[in-house]
């Protein structure tokens, strides 16, 4: 089966799939992206990346060209025709195109882009059962982390130092020494009093979805939290620590740079954590 | 005539001209650019912006994956193609299409687009007679702008509040009050002692080529220069102001904000550079 992308109006196969050279999006990095993880079939979280969306295109003032309801048909269309039961959908709208310039003319149509495909839920498992290393990296990040845009070169290139150094990701470290967040999740430690913390969020990082329902899931779960940030060091002496995404979910850290955090082994609270939330897209 | 764009190997009509949605450039914003100014057919300081090219993508770990000789060859025939003798040729490298991930494979192919354009000498030079106004905006972008990469969304917001306030360009302010650049061009000033003064340049901005250029043509005109940051408050006192770029060459600015500088007319100074790069280009 041919992998099946949309793209601004049209299912085409995902190999054809193409937009202008001078669509914003190539030549600015001028838009937004949403990813949404699909467990059995399900949109997770689907109304908070909705939200979180449409609040990055209003930060960058592209107009939201469709209802929720006709996009979430797309999505569904989307992954219907990749047959995905469990993976990721990626959704991406950028200001459209127009003839190169910084500025832009207030009548560009924006372009939209969804791919969807399978990831076999036992990677991540495996994965989470021996937990991952990251490294730490200085955050030479723009300052608007909150917008989700696809203006995204430095977190790749984070993302890539920690692969070439054998780490699953990066942990960017603001001026003070204060880890904001991952190249592409949130950063969480738990204390030796037992205390999850995590960054409150601001412009110095991205609202994550994954982030904000697991804060749920600690209250229920009865774990004592903190919204605020903390150094390098703190992490290092962390009895637990992890990252979030929609699609890591909860993803154990085991080594911090070259620190073993608690006994090396992947915590308790993260995994009670991770077990909750998939648990939770079973019901 | 339709215009033709070079894309991947091939020249295409720009209409049709596209890439792939997983084109990391589109995904990412993984790929850096150049633009030449092209002066009576010929490509204005066209060696500085091929070493410009090999440092960006060096610094990005894109190979270059064509001889100097070979990527000349396709931006002359794109120029010839589309019949300029007065304009800009833009070229665009990002990393290549791959399965979306923030890390990437050593062996991706990079993707190579070069369009071409005419553009009236006379636009700019009416402009350069009345002279431009800058708005002031807090610089919000990564550490890393030596790279002139494509990841330029907080430089279209920037320019785009500019141009929403009827000036032509941001001139874009560090925490501690110094000007770095602008949103598309270098900054100068021309203080009440006759000092032509520009940014010196590391990873806070931009080394422009034009900047470069100028730099020379001071030397020539024997005017008295210092490579050293000024605050915006220096520059609203400054005798005279302007920006250089490949397409703007030096442009100069009457008004910072509400502020007139000098006589609220273009000042000698960057008349005189203006005059003098064009004239080189002749030779």
């Amino acid at each position: 089966m041919s992998r099946i992308a949309y793209v601004n109006g049209s299912y085409v196969p995902h190999a054809q799939a193409s937009v202008h050279i001078e669509d914003r999006g190539y030549q600015f990095s001028d838009g937004v992206y949403e990813v949404w993880a699909i467990q059995n079939s399900k949109l997770r979280d689907h109304q908070q990346h909705l939200t979180r969306l449409q609040r990055s295109l209003s930060e960058l003032d592209i107009p939201f060209t469709h209802t929720n309801r006709s996009l979430n048909m797309i999505l569904g269309e989307v992954i219907r025709r990749n047959r995905v039961r469990n993976g990721m959908v990626y959704l991406q709208i950028t200001r459209g195109v127009a003839p190169r310039d910084h500025s832009w003319a207030k009548d560009i149509i924006p372009s939209i882009v969804v791919t969807a495909k399978s990831v076999d839920p036992a990677q991540a498992a495996n994965r989470a059962k021996t937990g991952v290393s990251v490294i730490t990296l200085a955050d030479l990040r723009w300052k608007r982390r909150d917008i989700k845009s696809v203006s995204l070169l430095p977190n790749v290139l984070a993302k890539q130092s920690a692969r070439d150094k054998g780490a699953f990701e990066a942990w960017l470290v603001d001026e003070e020494g204060f880890v904001t967040e991952g190249t592409s999740s949130n950063a969480w430690i738990i204390t030796q009093d037992n205390v999850l913390v995590t960054r409150s969020v601001n412009s110095d990082i991205l609202s994550g979805v994954t982030r904000l329902s697991l804060l749920e899931l600690a209250k229920e779960l009865q774990l004592k939290t903190e919204q605020r940030k903390f150094t390098i060091d703190e992490a290092k002496q962390a009895k637990e620590a992890f990252i979030s995404s929609a699609t890591t979910l909860a993803m154990p850290v085991v080594k911090i740079d070259k620190s073993v955090i608690g006994t090396g082994s992947p915590g308790m609270a993260a995994q009670r954590l991770r077990e909750a939330y998939i648990a939770q897209g079973y019901v």
